[in-house]
């Protein structure tokens, strides 16, 4: 039974309607400012509030002395301020009738000693107040749907479908480089730094609730309240995937996660059992983790293992066939309706077997659609995963070659590739079948943007898209019960 | 006992000099046409011979009726003409004296029937002249360092260290743009095809001879002579690594080699143990299988297992240390006298553990220079890897902040990042040791360009750079026979 997105004490840190902002100064080199700055750069809409002791403006914005002097209590503080003096503002900050705060300063309990006292006396501040909290020692939380970014990093590419919840900011504020060059964006993304009181499983919570979430990332170093996050997770399974990944399961892994943020982590086999228990997949890197989210989130679900591959190389082809094995994918045979479609576009160097590897065809067009089409028609193929190699150079020698006017050589090059992409991604829609692309060359070239642009994912080599299948492939076979 | 790459019968096929050409045209749709521009694109030396029935001239080159009536006898032939005339034509070759051939024609043992006894009379006839051949079914060769590019596409980026010998051909032609966009190339690298003469373990004897190679990487699909590549790949691990992708281990992957090249697979396990025997480094595929050339290419060896991160986020710390584990390295903790030359760089809320965490630096310069030169004066510490996240915008923000004028900013933001990976680079020489990057961010930022100039890899996630220290420091150790 999912909460409602507005029960969730995560809501108004989410999607507050004003901020105010504790260590931002006219220094850069605070890294309050860096923080204030990322908001201001990404145009967040309700009124901000700096609060300074001497300065009157900070970063053009009308500053106030203290959070007593602000004209109105806002929906949320962000707090990035020296440690020894959190608790006497988060105090100030609860006289003033604030209740939700991000707590980004470090020092806490992961440093051990008197942080451990530190943030006890944080907790009871903000229990007294009914304020609820994330962090400390964490980076607050990006809702680009929202305008918000509280984080250390500008903003990079557009709002997404991916919910995050992260034991690490850094891959919060960090990767928005990443997901942008994948053509992926967060819906909402949370730092959990020390969860002194707002934990992970409050975020799964939200991001369950949160219809702008098609699927849950999260970065793992050790979880504090395992039955609740087990329960959690299976009550949010059967309607979004989430996919997740562990690093306190090897020595050192969890010797990191320990001086990071203090988290308690166990053995890898606990985390993965309990983990396949409530339908979470794991993925190895943080990497493969957005890897598995940009399938889970752009494809309809497979309907079974049966992965055909098209190729037009056969290296390339054995190369997908071998990884789609090892990521316990199956490839069938092709059904003889299927290959009485095909014949006419395999060459007599070809082969039918799947991979179906034309080698090449007369009529380029053919393998982004008629070739497709054909394939996916049969009952037994439940994904398509189709080899990519199409340079800009070789379209435009043999565009140039048709005799055209130089000045159209480079419009009917685009639009030569424009209509392959779209070819592909009007079969894959017309089949309502996953298709899945990859390639060897850079995923900036024209076709793979085009692609992507229209849904149709595309990776860097055979490995990562045969386990990216695997994932969606394990989710929608999870959600049908078989 | 390596052998002289002069004996090698691949000599004159990979550093020809003159070739006549069979099989390209004026019509830019054949495959041989596509084949005869990427030699001249990538500007070979000696004279070409297009051989003709028809044309006169071939791509602007002077074309000839039959082999018979060139002016000299060429050291080699290559061939892309249908399948039926090989014979013939190789016989040609043979009477005018030629002895080397590139045979690229497909339709012979991958086919099947009539295609075997065909390929078999290619081999009568190539024995009777004394024609040493690679393929049928494969595409050459390309020897950028002697401009040389018999394949279908054109070359990309700058010749380079990595010695290939390939049973697919696309992972030879189509994996130009990989290697430049990584900063690599190849010295050789051949297309064995269906092996009929000339076979991947001739292809291994010569590589290990080439004076320009320093990495060998082989994609496998199947070896017929297992005893002899075992003998010969263990009498050059010992001067240069080997990597391998096998490909043919899985069901899926067998079939799919078999259709491609013929090639008869065994066990995963078979190929795996006897890689082990002979100290091959496998690799779990193609793009891996290139990330191991990189660093056991461009780095000095490890001489042992214990790596050192260095982060300024607590997440990519820790997930490089579960990526470290997970690839068989030991992360060791700091002696003394490091702790002690790293206190004043890492500040309270730090860690002094391996990852060393900063957190931030109130000096960033420290970051590349003083503390990886800390790390690296451990002796317990082979090798450092380094988290680099250095966005251009950010620095380009704390640059304008110093009040310099417009046009200096631009200026002083790419000294600043060109300082910071000059220190790296000549902290990682100083110490000897290997040092390797990695990032989130997109490789073509100019931090990471200009320490892949200098030698310093940078990979895309921990996983990857953990994984090829791994392999590094394997070779490292077989070698020192520890």
């Amino acid at each position: 039974m999912p909460v409602s997105i507005k029960e969730s004490p995560l809501y108004r840190i989410a999607n507050p309607r004003s901020i105010a902002f504790f260590g931002a100064s006219n220094n850069m080199t605070a890294m309050g400012t860096s923080q204030l700055l990322s908001l201001l750069d990404l145009g967040f809409e309700g009124p901000v509030y700096p609060v300074h002791p001497t300065e009157k403006r900070v970063q053009g914005l009308r500053a106030y002395p203290a959070v007593s002097a602000l004209p109105e209590s806002p929906d949320l503080a962000v707090i990035v301020l020296p440690t020894r003096i959190v608790p006497e503002i988060l105090d100030a900050c609860g006289k003033k009738g604030i209740r939700r705060a991000i707590v980004v300063s470090g020092g806490f309990k992961e440093v051990g000693g008197r942080g451990v006292t530190l943030e006890a006396e944080v907790v009871r501040i903000a229990r007294k107040h009914g304020i609820r909290f994330l962090g400390p020692n964490c980076i607050g939380v990006a809702n680009p749907h929202h305008r918000l970014n509280t984080t250390f990093f500008r903003h990079e590419g557009t709002p997404g479908f991916i919910g995050m919840a992260s034991q690490s900011g850094s891959f919060v504020t960090q990767i928005f480089n990443h997901l942008s060059r994948m053509g992926m964006g967060f819906s909402s993304a949370f730092s959990v730094g020390n969860e002194a009181d707002i934990d992970i499983v409050d975020c799964l919570e939200y991001l369950g609730a949160c219809p702008r979430t098609r699927v849950i990332a999260l970065y793992i170093e050790g979880i504090k309240r395992g039955r609740k996050f087990m329960e959690t997770a299976r009550a949010i399974v059967p309607d979004k995937p989430i996919v997740a990944v562990y690093v306190g399961g090897t020595e050192a892994g969890r010797r990191a996660g320990f001086s990071h943020t203090g988290a308690m982590a166990g053995p890898a086999e606990l985390y993965e059992g309990a983990f396949r228990q409530c339908g979470i997949l794991p993925a190895r890197s943080i990497i493969e983790m957005f890897d598995f989210c940009r399938v889970l989130g752009l494809l309809p679900p497979a309907k079974g293992r049966g992965v055909v591959i098209q190729t037009h190389s056969g290296g390339p082809g054995a190369a997908a066939a071998d990884s789609c094995s090892r990521a316990g994918l199956e490839l069938p045979g092709l059904s003889e309706a299927t290959l009485r479609r095909l014949a006419p576009f395999v060459p007599h160097t070809g082969s039918l077997h799947n991979p179906v590897d034309l080698t090449f065809t007369k009529n380029p067009a053919d393998y982004y659609e008629a070739v497709p089409d054909a394939i996916l028609s049969g009952e037994n193929v439940h994904v398509l995963l189709m080899y990519l190699f199409l340079p800009l150079s070789t379209v435009r020698r043999a565009i140039e070659q048709m005799g055209l006017p130089e000045d159209r050589v480079e419009k009917e090059t685009d639009r030569f590739i424009r209509d392959q992409a779209d070819a592909v991604a009007r079969v894959a829609e017309r089949h309502g079948k996953p298709v899945v692309g990859y390639t060897l060359r850079d995923l900036r070239e024209p076709l793979f943007r085009r692609l992507m642009e229209l849904g149709v994912p595309v990776f860097s080599g055979p490995e990562r898209a045969a386990r990216a299948i695997g994932a969606l492939a394990a989710y929608s076979l999870r959600r049908r019960g078989t």
